[in-house]
């Protein structure tokens, strides 16, 4: 018997690896020999970078970078068992955990820790970097992030602007002369699911600005400012980032991202599949083993045990994939015609949620072991 | 395939009927075709009348009986499918839900509404009574039970004693000239899992009075009153109270069970069984499903699942039997030595339990779908 297990991290509880290992415990109970294959997963958001540096045996790396408001803060990224490719996650220096509701201000947030990370890559000499870029506190266009990297923001007396979206409608210049020499020789693939554009209704400003505590006053001057920014973007650089789908995500990041670098899109799920190795990790496999803190009906738009379900059915429709999750949401039925062979949640007991985060790892060992005694027990038949 | 669907109730939730029509409701989204045979079940206590009843296709009847405390109360009994065999449960006359906190006194509670219940079946020409006996607030050795049988407890001068195991001391004399005629003809099967005798340190009084409100004192009086009482029963009816095994169940009702009435003592589980005829309806099964509220360790010390595990694999080994709990407790895994296939949790979601007991319906549907997709692919094999 061959099991691949492949889930995300359960949010708060433990990261996709000790799921993995905690799968395994419960698993090894009941086939004691099997072939047990760990491909801990994430879906371009959080736990990206534990996750892909976990399957590809990489390593992690610290550095202080600017932070969303100036200060500055403790941010990791992850280099790849291939030595050549990193993995940001963009949160991880301006990232929304760095407000509160009293500092939080897209008037002045800065994605320039992002593009610090992004220059440190460089400098190692890396090729290829995935940036997952959800979780942002800031609506700068990624207009912090170029300048990290070399690119001026100028005024029309030729001196720098300040950071931040609010201070845009100020930009008369870019000068992308001095940007980092190894910028053009990088991909960045970036992970996102969102194809929002950058500015209108469907824009950045107006979608995500107010989670991030913009007012109706300031969603109106953000959406202006980053309007202006893509007319510059335009004639001082030659590309468009007022259409691209996906340049309103992570408060314009991914535009700015689309004007300063060699980058391309795609979605967060099917990055951390490519990486991983997980298709061919897959081969010869009976079982499928995902799961996530929760899974509901939403799970099919994105979410890794649906991209993990996919996975495994491209390789072979026989595999049977099992999910597992600490939360059980609304309509999981629908996940069933998706191609699922059976989802479980994990919680022995009434709980509440912090006892629960917990006890994650004997929950999700017991679960499995049920889990394979069923199997087991079916497989064999009368 | 074919599927015997055998829980106890779930407490404060669901009966066991409602549980097997929500586990059938989750069997049939995956095996519709599949031959479903509901065996509701209980262990002897609470849900008992209503779980044997229903396996039956019995009814129910209600009638006002004498409280623990002399006031009166809504009491139920059942008469099962073959319209001669009534089941009653002790505490729904003369349970421990009457008292409070304020109002306990096992000085002054009588076991009078259960003799009631008994007389009210004789009267209507039962044969055989199931007697479950758990719950009681009372500790009056079943001197009630007899009085409203016919039975007169007499002090020195010939007058009636009062009710209550506070009183026994002034028993004198019992006289049973003018009880019920039709008790001798009538078998009580008693459904009690508790072995201890009536008196002494492991008595009724010692063991079970402190939980029914019994001081220091008191526990020492009603012991010394009951072994009294035996010393009564004994010259006046002839029979040994004193050494039975379970003679000290229900505050000495079990004693006096044996002291007044033609009786066997069976645990609970295999008079369920019986009744139920469990064993007919496993023949030809696939899988057996069992459950209760809560499953853990003590699940195999006569608790319904346990039971209905042992019954099945002695129908045929290769029955599967996979229980499921709303609360999974300490060791579980123990139960898997004693042949169970799997258990599973239902809960969904982190909860309060009053959440959980008004969604227990649900929870049970969705986890028993689960289950039986995993089984489908599991046979299906490769």
């Amino acid at each position: 018997m061959k099991f691949v297990l492949a889930p995300d991290s359960f949010k708060e509880s433990m990261t996709a690896k000790e799921v993995c290992e905690s799968m395994e415990y419960g698993i090894r109970k009941v086939f004691p020999d099997a072939d047990i294959v760990h491909v801990p997963m994430a879906d371009g958001g959080e736990g990206t970078v534990q996750a892909l540096v976990d399957a590809t045996v990489g390593t992690i790396a610290e550095m202080m970078v600017t932070g969303p408001l100036g200060s500055q803060v403790q941010a990791v990224y992850g280099i790849l068992g291939d030595g050549t490719t990193a993995v940001i996650e963009m949160a991880s220096a301006s990232g929304i955990q760095y407000v509160n509701k009293e500092t939080k201000n897209p008037l002045i947030t800065t994605t320039y820790g992002t593009g610090e990370l992004i220059k440190e890559c460089l400098d190692r000499g890396c090729k290829k970097i995935i940036l997952g870029i959800g979780g942002s506190a800031t609506n700068d266009g990624g207009s912090g992030m170029a300048r990290a990297l070399g690119a001026l923001f100028l005024d029309e007396d030729g001196n720098e602007i300040p950071q931040g979206g609010g201070y845009l409608s100020q930009l008369s210049k870019i000068d992308i002369t001095q940007m980092h020499p190894k910028l053009a020789e990088c991909m960045i693939e970036i992970a996102s699911d969102v194809t929002n554009v950058l500015c209108g209704k469907e824009g950045a400003s107006a979608v995500f600005g107010p989670q991030k505590g913009a007012t109706p006053e300031m969603v109106s001057t953000l959406d202006r400012n980053l309007e202006h920014y893509a007319n510059i973007v335009r004639r001082d650089i030659g590309r468009d980032i007022l259409c691209a789908a996906g340049g309103g995500a992570a408060g314009g990041l991914g535009a700015g991202l689309i004007a300063f670098t060699n980058c391309k899109m795609s979605k967060g799920i099917d990055i951390v599949i490519r990486y991983s190795n997980l298709k061919e990790k897959l081969q010869g496999a009976d079982y499928c083993f995902t799961g996530e803190g929760q899974i509901d009906f939403q799970t099919k738009f994105g979410k890794t045990p649906y991209g993990v379900m996919k996975a495994a059915k491209e390789v072979d429709p026989d595999i049977k994939v099992v999910a597992v999750a600490g939360c059980l949401g609304k309509d999981i039925e629908s996940l069933y015609e998706e191609g699922f062979t059976s989802i479980f949640g994990i919680i022995p007991t009434a709980s509440d949620i912090e006892t629960l985060l917990k006890t994650g790892k004997e929950n999700i060992a017991r679960t499995c072991e049920s889990i394979c005694r069923l199997i087991k027990d079916s497989a064999a038949g009368r």
